[in-house]
């Protein structure tokens, strides 16, 4: 079978270079175009990017020339965005409109209507939705979307203790200083030291989890009815958001029978090649989880939970540039595919 | 006049450093007596401790021979406990029974009813329980204890909004590792990572704010009413805690009513010593408090609020091994001094 | 073909996991005994040790019971010592007396005339010494060690410069802390600092070069001639030892010409399974190597250079506990099973 | 008697905020004037720079308004200049023809001959040169310049060793952030690792002791004779450069031959407010200097050394934007005014 042809915009980028590590290897998508800034355009991506990641870049990919962020010039099915919010709101109605299958990380339609907000795990009906934006916007393509790389982390906790009622969430998050990009954070405002503020991310992190855990009543999503109140601050260290949760349950349940929702949670996604085995993986040590020695499980795509205790109160924490963006996208795409979407 | 004659028990270790810092050119104490474990004793201080600050040890500190925890070998009027909890549960009661105030930053005894827990410009009528407690127990001498390091800072902060009938609080800290002591967290422990979990100090936390804010009937310590859950967390930071702070008040004060409160907090200890010009300092950048910035305020004894905001949330942060623990117990004597006990 | 039966001397230690983590789904050697001291003997592994490395602990390791540093307890053909030094002193002779191979991580017997100081890729020929070794002593086993993890890395790449008739090496080092084992280096001492010591490490470095690169004639090994001046210095680094080296030739080559011996630089162990596809790794660009981004190159078992210029300096790094301590034995081992002595 | 009034030029950035900083309570200079680029002119300095320092900003500075890098708007007798290279090269020479003494921090013309490199303890006869350079250029004011940070701490140390005849130096650094900029190293670069590289560093390391430790002959400055060899390396450290240094020396001293003579340097330099009370602190612990615990000795201007073995091998220790940045400046302009320059 012929792979599906995937380009990548704002391919130089920290998340742009996540996109590439994801889905090199990848069973489904083969990545055939590199979009970023004139800057970059006509370069051979190795020249136009430093590699900052762990693993190397890989030859062949470096080899590509990276075209402008346009669709005449981008040759894909799927498109993934790492775009900053600003450009993304601009072009990826573009890629819409001009047949593109667009999995946007960025925040600048994920509160749209129309467009749905993506954890595969937690709301994959929600693709229903798609048909309307089409219609009503009278795009060949489509645009989806995922959450903010700290509401992941928490609304995947979640998921299964919707059964409960939630009532209301306490999130007080320590976020790893990739989530700001390579040139985000300075080492001299971070190094041995605590920024008790990141720009906007409060107010994304306390609307995007109800709609996400609303449901599709066929015409529109209707949000989950919590209320969420988060407190973000940044931290030094390097990849991982960990997060101090509250959720205050109308259904009251006991620590035990939160554990056990989570352990049973099943979101039946194991086919997809991004899925990990476990999307919620739940420790029984004192002192876990930590994102030195957690943020990797299942590919940096589980998100790990940990003292679950009265209150209710738990710890969980997640790999915020592979399950908090780059690999939310593709796990969004690979949804699609399976659905027989792409 | 004469200076009051102060010892430290458990001089050799990181908050012993921290009290000989502390009354090093104090105006009203002179230290006369370093006291550790028999390992220690009888040796020059510069020779039994490794001298771990910033600020130089005073050249005639380092002559003083350490002696042995013993009332009998301490030449003092006020002793200040860095003692360990175990240790301090068989110490410090020796003490005053043999007529030392004992100034106690251990946690061994801050929830035994007839002995005070204090801060000063929380609770200063609390005093009035020592009498209680000297004839009860029949001692000489008598026992006052500073809260855990974590409690101080959002107490502090709580003070001046018990005007609005708080119900409860919710606190995620981020605490430095210097609270664990010198050997407490091993670097491969915690460089570039959090570790989501402290022992015993949520339950610290979540009962001695009752105590400190609750009011002294003439018999006993009446307790706040209102419940605190805590979720602590050790961070690579080497001094200053952290805390993210929501505040349920039944008279639901805005946020601006509760950035007056706190700027109108006016304790009334400028004549001590160690007392910050400003308890509590307000700061109105959307980033502050941080711990490298603000935590040598008022030489380490103020704590500092930021992003006061809908919630009620708030930020606060102050120096842990100064004002979450030395300074706390110096300040505590220095009251007792203007109070004529000592 | 059934797999070489392999223990582990002091399993419970950072250097112990790192072991075991390298005889995981090893082709040659099958992981057989765990053994440590009194304290861990008797419990499962994964009871007795508190498991710290990112990979997770294999289940079945977690399961088998650890026995005592006692021949008569230790089902093995080849033991991996991660003894401390005054233990390893008075046990590995011992199992060398009793049959075993041993590939010690140590560095009691590093020095000493008739045990081989092993880089597989710069010395195999000491093996020979083994003989002369098992005659004097009348051991039925023998004992090989492999070097200080700082000395490997810098006397992997002096090993191409030999041609070049090496006269002096300046090197200073910028070493990790998991050197130091997981207790070693608090985190009060190096978050934000540098210590510029490290305990015997400067003499470990100036002495064991000379004897790997040096001659087996026969009877024994001739050191080669050359001095070596270290400054060694623990940072804030968790894996990855940095060194910058300065070497002195009398033969004077170029840099090109010393990039090209490094390229050239073919140690013909391909075979090894654990030995990396490159032992040196020469990278073009003006800021690497950096310990984060390739420590992990050929499984930790590459050392990369850079930066070769005018000098003849360079900047060399590698992982240290694994090319550098457990990876290094493990190699050693697989040497002597190609050599036919397992 | 009136101050001598003092301008910033570049007083926004981090090395701009330490001269505000060094300038509060000046005993001899009174700070009249800021100036920074066209995007800050015409502001209140507080509201033109982000304040990054862990001291307070004076409020009265806040207050300033900002003017541009211009004579004609700078009202002062003496101008720091914290410039980038680019800008000194173009501005420098216009303050100096305009009258202006300036003390400059910039590298632009540090290795000009009729151009004083001052490290006032190591060589104020070069103060000489400045009546040819004023001649030669027709300038009324002058040029004076301080090294590069990394270059002051050891030459500083090598200054009575010259007496030994040094032959040669190697140096390898451990360099902090702080010397980049508050945003020249981004904290995903920097966090858990280590930077083999600094742009320029190495070049001006190694051309600028010769000068500074050379002598005025009458007409120039005649470079002493020894040749320098350095290795430049960022840590995550947040000030204080730590500098690996071996000194060959004809006269072959032995170590305490060299420790004695830096125990007995005195430059006689103590009339001058800055300067602190030993320009060189040696220190006999096995561990020291560290930059956390020494870069604030002698307010900062100190450079401590430490482990002075055979080799000759020492280590030495600075803050990086203090001593080797504002403060050398200012120390530079006392020495003017205490030479009757101002």
């Amino acid at each position: 079978m012929a792979k599906i042809k995937a380009g990548v915009l704002g391919a130089t980028g920290a998340v742009g270079q996540r996109f590439i590590e994801g889905l090199r290897d990848h069973p489904w998508f083969e990545l055939t175009s590199l979009a970023a800034s004139e800057r970059s355009a006509g370069k051979k991506y190795k020249e136009a990017a430093k590699w900052r990641l762990e693993s190397e870049l890989p030859e062949d990919f470096g080899e590509i020339t990276v075209v402008n962020v346009n669709p005449k010039e981008v040759d894909a099915d799927v498109v993934f965005s790492a775009l900053p919010a600003d450009e993304a709101r601009k072009v990826e109605p573009v890629f819409a409109a001009a047949g593109f299958a667009v999995a946007s990380n960025a925040s600048a339609f994920r509160m749209v209507a129309d467009i749905p907000l993506l954890i595969p795990e937690c709301n994959h009906e929600h693709l229903e939705i798609i048909k309307i934006q089409q219609e009503q916007r009278n795009w060949e393509g489509y645009l989806t979307t995922n959450p903010n790389c700290t509401t992941i982390m928490f609304t995947l906790a979640l998921k299964p203790l919707m059964k409960f009622d939630i009532e209301s969430v306490h999130m007080a998050s320590m976020q790893a200083v990739s989530g700001a990009g390579y040139e985000g954070v300075p080492s001299m405002a971070i190094l041995g030291n605590i920024i008790p503020y990141i720009s906007g991310e409060e107010e994304k992190v306390e609307e995007e989890p109800q709609k996400i855990l609303g449901t599709f009543d066929g015409e529109k999503i209707v949000f989950a009815d919590f209320s969420v109140s988060a407190s973000c601050h940044r931290v030094p260290v390097m990849d991982g958001h960990t997060e101090a949760v509250w959720v205050k349950m109308r259904d009251n349940p006991t620590p035990e029978e939160v554990k056990r929702a989570m352990l049973d949670f099943d979101p039946g996604l194991g086919d997809l090649p991004t899925s990990p085995r476990k999307a919620l993986i739940i420790r029984d040590e004192f002192d876990r989880p930590q994102p030195r020695l957690d943020r990797n499980r299942g590919n940096g795509m589980s998100v790990t939970v940990g003292r679950i205790r009265s209150g209710i109160r738990f710890i969980c924490m997640g790999h915020n540039t592979v399950r908090g963006a780059a690999g939310a996208s593709i796990l969004n795409a690979e949804l699609l595919h399976k659905k027989g979407m792409l």
